[in-house]
């Protein structure tokens, strides 16, 4: 540590949101070099490369191989799939020398698609599942937390290529097991969810999630073990109850509402009310049907107004709905918007002018939960007036679903019905089933067993690498500082020099010798001019798992052995101490 | 090779230029993925990562600690030093999502100057050798021969930190050393010849070019081997002549010199013409100044004309005048220009007019030959003529020298004055003494012993590590395909099954699970179908140090054992084989 290119702080980070950002940085192992763009210190750099090693074992040992693409492409077969435009101000465009068009990829579906297209043509070639482990770049909106949202990061990206779906399962479950060996050996906690694909294109797909407060990610799990149903809530698919009967319900019926500013107002107001009442029950804020209209904006920057119908209880989703909607984006309904559709009365909007084929011609999307036979008030698209027992199916019928309503914890299971538990995460690993999407738009097809041609099927996986870092260190960490799982540590052991005393320095750089030659990695804190607590200050923030004091007890021949997240210190004798530390590294 | 993600192809790719590139896509090592862009194939990446691999060992064993930089920048620190526009069309440029500047890094001094000052701030902190191993871009003009000049391509740079010039030199010292170590043992032959520094600034600076025909680079070599002088090209200083006694020189006179439309014509003109001879002896090529006009076109756009004075023996070597006035770029004078410069006489152009302080006010810089007391014939600055026995500092001074004119296999070295000669090679690395520019332009200083704050002495060091790959390719090829050496070959041992026999193809498979065993890096080639003949072509194409084939011999206990490079064939018992293989491979 006395020429370590280090410098720990004591104080965190003004920036820094997350535990991660402020140790990592505290602890020397990053630093900000542009927004959302970090560099890494040699400590750092070394947790890194123990964690791309890790992974890369894990991808080998399943038989997958290793090529390396490069980042900067041309635009053509990104244009070739829409990605050029659906990924919208997401991505890194620039132009050469020439006035061509080139984006630093955000993943590579079309240059593996190409390749694999360039060099193989039969069934016979196939299965295949070759990855790579690269730096790729997303313009975020927001760059944040560290390196858990950055604007460059490294990732091991897999794309599997089989001749149909079942070849497809194959592939997927061994990406999948690999994954699970991969972040068993990261000592990363996870959940694997189901999760929806995006700008990908594809069909099923799962996430892995390391299971943190300040993951971006919420997702459910159900409280049923047995079950067993996890979900991102994107994925979260609502079980739409079965066809309510209408028998015996009142037409509907156009009342006025004065003073219900809210739900809860309204509720209120239709339970008090003898003619508004239900005979078999209470209203409740989830009989009303709230109306929210927001503007997409498409790649190409066309826009159009959706209306979402969704039980007053809850509110949209954005995240939810954003999913629904990709590639375009979801932006508020101005009043410029609602300018030019004087059919939608601002607070009292109902199904009535709702549809494509309504007054307003606002598509209308509705939750699973307004379905056939379902009772609701909502607006009568009068100021000041709402519709009373109006029945999904009898009285209106919606364009057709979406699923972006909250979803609550408590929330029925879609799979058994049990209640649904709700947690952040942050995403570590993602797999998906893309099918034909890539292989179709850019050609990619094998003769198969009767000589005819047929398109590839093909699977897409990542995983966040330097992700995985910050990811691993939100998992382990006290008050004191980092406490890394052996396996990424920066060194096995730290050895503090706790004095100045000639002997006990030899003793400490003896002990580091012996163990670097059982192969032990070590890192050793011989700062002159450094007190001892610094030292200890510094071992606990940058949190090798194992902690030796070389001090005082050298006089009668031992030192101390810290584990450093437990805490638990032991005096082994300074003659057997390369033994004890050997036999704890192992 | 059953599975291996791998096509070798017979033919040449039609765009490869040169040796290495042609083999390389061949032999299923790399495939172009963008122009000046590849994707390496898994048998490419291996031996790109063992290249990786040894340059890493041999930084980590000097004592240089390993970091790692985002690729992606703001435009300020280049701003700062002037790189942002000295690049001019070679830097990628591009904005982000909110309009800022970001460019892709050619190279990190900026970057790495910052983080020192970042976390440094005593000269205790130093020395300091820092690197990466990092994805590089440049936006060549014309990006070709395949892995040797492309527009993403891999490199090592580091950087090291002194307090003053001896530590400079030291560290500098330590980096050539481990550049020399590190060639060494890539199997890469290499000149180290003094260099020019170009945009990085700075002073002393050497290059290591492997010396070979395909290469870019230009350089001489003393014949006199004891004297050991080497250079660029680019860096060759010519020999300045002592100042000549101008005694008995005729004054100059203007003469009409008619149909001498070349400087041949123009020298016999002045042979035969008794009032133009030389007393002491024929007037030679040599002795005639040829002016030489260019445009420099600098970064921020302005133009500026130059006249090159040269013997009229030689040519402008364009890279020479290049390194010379970089970053300004040189253009052709054209005629739109001599319109601007009525007293510049085309093919009459003589100093009389010249120099900022000339009627033509176009800056006049010599080759060190025209030299004080030199004498020469040149143009008169009048169509037909020109002015005879003009001596250099007594009829005219030039505004300064330049190092402009070709260099001649057998031009006297600058050292000892024995004969140069010529070749070309490839430059593999780069080491600079950047001095204090950079440590100024971004403000890095530290206290020295007695309080003061010192500016911080700077050094930049190179290594191309995907063009040393092909580099390494070029060296050693022949007209079957690629011929590795051992420690970068994607394998230690290529094991081909010629033939279908179940006893042949068992015999091979455990010969491999024995030799992997024993820690032996093989390839077999087990694809079914496949002929023996083309199996053996693959072997030699792919270049595996050593090929064992498992044929026909099994049936009496042998196989046989290929040496790729000398074709020296040795039949080798079955049961002898591993540990036969084993000694050849370590």
């Amino acid at each position: 540590m006395s020429t370590l290119f280090l410098r720990t702080l004591r104080e965190d980070p003004s920036d820094a949101e997350v535990p991660s950002h402020r140790l990592l940085v505290r602890g020397g192992y990053i630093r900000r070099a542009a927004p959302g763009g970090f560099t890494w210190l040699p400590l750092g750099w070394s947790v890194y490369r123990n964690v791309e090693n890790i992974v890369r074992e894990e991808m080998d040992r399943a038989g997958f191989q290793e090529v390396h693409f490069p980042a900067l492409l041309p635009r053509e077969p990104y244009e070739a799939t829409g990605r050029w435009a659906d990924y919208g101000d997401n991505l890194f465009r620039l132009k050469d020398r020439r006035g061509n068009d080139f984006l630093l990829a955000p993943t590579h579906e079309e240059m593996f698609t190409l390749l694999v297209k360039d060099l193989y043509s039969s069934y016979k070639d196939l299965p295949l599942s070759i990855y790579q482990i690269q730096t790729k770049y997303r313009d975020e909106a927001r760059p944040r937390a560290g390196l858990l949202r950055g604007r460059e990061f490294s990732m091991k990206d897999s794309y599997s290529f089989d001749i149909d779906q079942e070849g497809l399962q194959r592939s997927y479950d061994a990406h999948r097991e690999a994954y699970q060996r991969t972040f068993d050996r990261l000592g990363l906690p996870y959940v694997i969810v189901s999760a929806v694909s995006g700008a990908m294109g594809g069909s099923a797909s799962e996430e892995f999630l390391a299971p943190l407060e300040v993951g971006e990610d919420t997702f459910v799990r159900c409280s049923d073990m047995v079950c067993g149903y996890a979900a991102n809530t994107e994925a979260v698919q609502v079980r739409a109850p079965g066809v309510a009967s209408t028998d015996g319900v009142p037409n509907a019926h156009v009342e006025d509402t004065p003073n219900t500013p809210s739900i809860t107002a309204l509720v209120s107001l239709l339970n008090h009310e003898p003619g508004l009442r239900r005979s078999d029950r209470d209203w409740v804020a989830g009989d009303t049907l709230k109306n929210v209209i927001v503007r997409l904006r498409y790649p190409d920057g066309t826009t159009q107004a959706l209306a979402v119908g969704l039980p007053g209880d809850r509110e949209v989703d954005m995240k939810r709905l954003e999913a629904q909607v990709s590639p375009a984006e979801v932006e508020p309904f101005g009043d410029e918007d609602f300018a030019k559709h004087p059919s939608l009365v601002k607070g009292y909007i109902g199904p009535g002018v709702l549809g494509v084929h309504g007054t307003s011609g606002v598509r209308y999307l509705v939750d699973p939960r307004v379905a056939a036979g379902s009772r609701w008030v909502t607006g009568a698209n009068e100021h000041g007036k709402h519709i009373v027992d109006l029945v999904c199916g009898r009285d209106f019928t919606p364009d057709g679903n979406i699923e972006a309503a909250e979803v609550h914890a408590g929330d029925p299971c879609p799979q058994c019905g049990s209640a649904l538990e709700i947690a952040r995460g942050i995403e570590i690993g993602h797999i998906f089933q893309l099918g034909r999407k890539y292989a179709e738009a850019l050609g990619l097809s094998v003769l198969d067993q009767n000589g005819k041609q047929v398109v590839v099927t093909m699977g897409s996986y990542g995983i966040g690498v330097s992700r995985a870092v910050a990811a691993i260190a939100e998992t382990c960490y006290d008050d004191k500082g980092l406490c890394w799982p052996r396996e990424v540590a920066p060194a096995d052991v730290h050895v503090v020099i706790a004095g100045k005393d000639e002997a006990l320095i030899a003793a400490a750089e003896s002990l580091c010798a012996n163990l670097h030659n059982e192969g032990v990695r070590v890192l050793l804190d011989d700062r002159a001019g450094v007190s001892p607590g610094v030292k200890f200050n510094d071992a606990e923030l940058i949190g090798v798992p194992t902690i030796v004091v070389v001090g005082r007890g050298v006089a009668t021949g031992t030192v101390e052995v810290k584990d450093r997240k437990t805490g638990v210190k032991q005096d082994v004798s300074l003659a057997g101490a390369v033994p004890h530390l050997v036999a704890l590294c192992r």
